[in-house]
């Protein structure tokens, strides 16, 4: 490496450069990384219209969660933060989930949600509150949660934080019934203690993810 | 600090030393941390049995987990990793679950087992293998995965290993239905799509965590 | 350790446990570590009212930044993630800072902010954009960066998070100009290019933090 | 970065994803990163046969270490964890080592191991245990320890896990006389308080890896 | 990945591999990362003639930092450290300053120095000493912080190692009045409390680092 | 914990508060953590002389290491860093050791060194380099490394810098002959292939360490 051409790179705790000479884009984490020569405010911004209602009818739970993370904003690589609005249909709920790589803080912006998780084995102690537009919540990495909506006629919005440049998500039902392919019907109707034709029923369902 | 009194912990990427005056234990992490010059070979082993068949009709799914992590060995505080016996009784399984802070390698010791993991959202792809003595398979951290032991007559043994000294286990069917308090079956229903009944009848069964 | 008495701690990276006879309250990172059996919705939840306007006037700079971390909301201790509400008065800023552990990403939810962040040396590359309600925005940890609200007849609004549960803030000109004690005015007259009187009137301004 | 083609990376800490467009297979860490459209549970799978006698006899030393890291599994990269199965051979041993990212935790599978590691300067103090069947010891990260089968009569088998997925391995006596090229027999006579010919008569035996 | 051709990388933690089959080098964080068997002493040396005395007289600030980072010896890569020689003329200055992403620990080779830095807000306090030579001070990372020269006549040398391989450096003055293109003065002069045309003569000034 | 009393620590990765009201030191890492408002320059000091001889006449080796780390200043608690002098008799050596949690940069202040290390198993090839007053050479974490004086009439005097406030070292020699208590001699005579009275001889001599 040429001491007299270095590339700094802002902002990164995973440190990176590369040579001065190399014409095809460098990749950390599998994303580009750009010479900060090159750097544009874009790559930290997106036009991501969270002040805009979202959709809540294109799944059944009735909720739409529109995340900007690193796949939306390169310029979050390495940096360990994403950003949520979520969509709450009047019923409507982000079912039961755990965000693998994060913790999740949760504010309300417009109505009131139903929030809880469920803590670890063997307690499995359930832990819930109603919040009203401006409270707080938090969700521990890697518990399953989840926020209903408990208000028959209106919406509610909320702003989520998570903790990873892509925290991931499992909607349980979703994994559990909804897999591609199926789970054998023997493992879940011990698991769920339902008989094999409950299991079969439940995975001839629809299940859609409720993330834009 | 007097300077002419030290002590060096062993062995730990999180480091601690303390005052020698101290006549109080120290605890790092909430485990208590010993001064090196107190620490024994006990402090690092347990005659653990894990030789010995583990009782299997504990419970409905047909397993038992033994697990070795820091509550079991203090010496393991701060060293990330952990230990674990399973017995699976004929049809049994560790039925669907995640760890919230590990990944798990396993090997079969005893008798065959079907296992498997979900992706993440929104692919929610099921991968998964039938396992002979020897084999050995990955569960990447925070996804769902289960072991089956397919066989009618004879039971399975693994030894499984985990990549935090508490790794944490949420067993999915215990935490959606069998939390103390129960989660409103209005979420449930709608989250499972299943009817509240069917929820209702879910959370009056049993559900009992298979680790000792 | 009595392996009958142990405690499981819910969804934290850097686990912690603790002796049952233990009578004291017990610390992790210096905050009041729960046993999980005792631990409440309340632990984890925060009535933070961020959907109501602050006073900006309480400090020349016309900003007031409402933050919810660690110390407001215990249970996000060791959870790597904070909120916060900033409000902007009319042609008010949140003057030049870095957060020493954190990335921030921030969302406008009224009115128009102009953003910006300085990159390190030797470029000092300076990226700045005009953000609309509803845009994102990424200013990376430990850079410079700011946000100024042009409009001169109406006040903004952002949410941000913060990835650390306590990322801290330092404002530079409060931190060079009114730390207590002031640096030596020969330090900074040379730094920054200016007679040592200017330093000295600087120093003699009142510099006041936009935190609440 | 197209915001419609993105791949969700399953389960990994230090997240990665990569362009639709890309033709090339991406590397994290060096090793092949998939999409996750395309994993096979074969990625997370390997018939190790760690359920069959290794052969014990190819060195001086008499054991036979088969370590399953992410070299054998790809699944396994940024998970953090390994898995081994260990032959001893009537009175062999698995010679003084350390792992330079990684603590050890074992189990004895079959017979009785003599086990043991000395802790940092200053005390150098030695912690050493006899194990039988099912017993579980713990070797802390970058600590010298050894395995050794005092049973002249009968092998002995042990699994263990490593916390890291590239474990690495130093054999003391080998890193230290065995060398290619040797180390200077200046520094080793001095440092371990023996003749130069002491050393070069060391330096000339054969000193193999113990690894497959 | 063909199992019977891997190459084991030494000492990092962040572990890498990689084909036997590639042909191109490869890249861990930007940096190319060789086949263990093809790495040579070199790539762990620098000739960097840090006894050297540095010309301090190509800045108004009158210091010369040299950074021997990663960018300088590649085998750094991934380790978490690096080393500099900084210069101060007499009455120089290595002017307020801070490290994204480092701690910095210094000792006195040459001279005196007068250091310091600032707490975070809200109490923003000066921690100063005068540093003789052979005196240690630490610098707590992201913490704005500066060495001064006291001495009208003598030069200061001193040696400092920063807690990773990239640590960054933004010099304030530098970024707040010297970054391209300017901040706008309206942003600047409310913050810093002067007026605007205050604000457009620092601009105009030449702002130039003091690293080689 | 009262919102209205918190304290703010500064420049921690991992976080640390602490209650108004507690009367008792508060421990991070088993060290004394102070509440910002009371901590004092003093607290990132130390007059360590680093510019004085030290004696290189106590062991046998010929070399003195003067580490200042977290027990010497404990400002350095969580910041990752340590720095050392070193004092070589002519011939003399600061002998083959590891630093289980530390990567080593070093720098010659006088005299010449002769320098290396070795790579992990299976390759342990042996890296060295001559160094001359000036020069820098790197020690990956964890791996065996030695620095020698050649010369047989001038000192030679390094200054090194460790990723860690408490790096550890595990002098080779030491450890392996000199533990107490001492490790079997059919373990060591097996690894080192020598007789058991070799290492019965050489455990009897005198092994002490070279750090003050």
């Amino acid at each position: 490496m040429a001491t007299s051409s270095y590339f700094l790179l802002f902002a990164i705790l995973v440190l990176a450069s590369w040579q001065a000479t190399a014409s095809d884009p460098i990749l950390v984490n599998g994303f580009v990384c750009k010479d900060p020569k090159d750097v544009k405010a874009e790559d930290f911004f997106l036009a991501a219209k969270l002040d805009m209602p979202r959709d809540t009818k294109t799944n059944k739970v009735g909720s739409n969660v529109t995340l900007i993370n690193v796949m939306r904003i390169p310029g979050l690589n390495t940096l360990g933060i994403s950003l949520a609005r979520i969509d709450y249909a009047p019923l409507g709920e982000n079912p039961p989930h755990t965000h693998p790589r994060a913790t999740e803080i949760l504010t309300v912006l417009e109505g009131t949600l139903y929030v809880g998780f469920v803590t670890s084995n063997p307690d499995n102690k359930f832990l819930s509150k109603e919040l009203n537009k401006g409270d707080v919540f938090v969700f521990p990495e890697g518990l399953i949660h989840f926020q209903f909506n408990p208000n028959p006629y209106k919406p509610a919005v909320a702003i989520a934080a998570l903790s990873s440049q892509n925290p991931g998500a499992i909607t349980i039902a979703n994994a559990v019934f909804g897999s591609k392919p199926a789970i054998s019907d023997d493992v879940l109707a011990k698991a769920f203690q339902v008989e094999k034709k409950t299991v079969d029923w439940l995975q001839a369902q629809f299940w859609a993810d409720n993330q834009n």
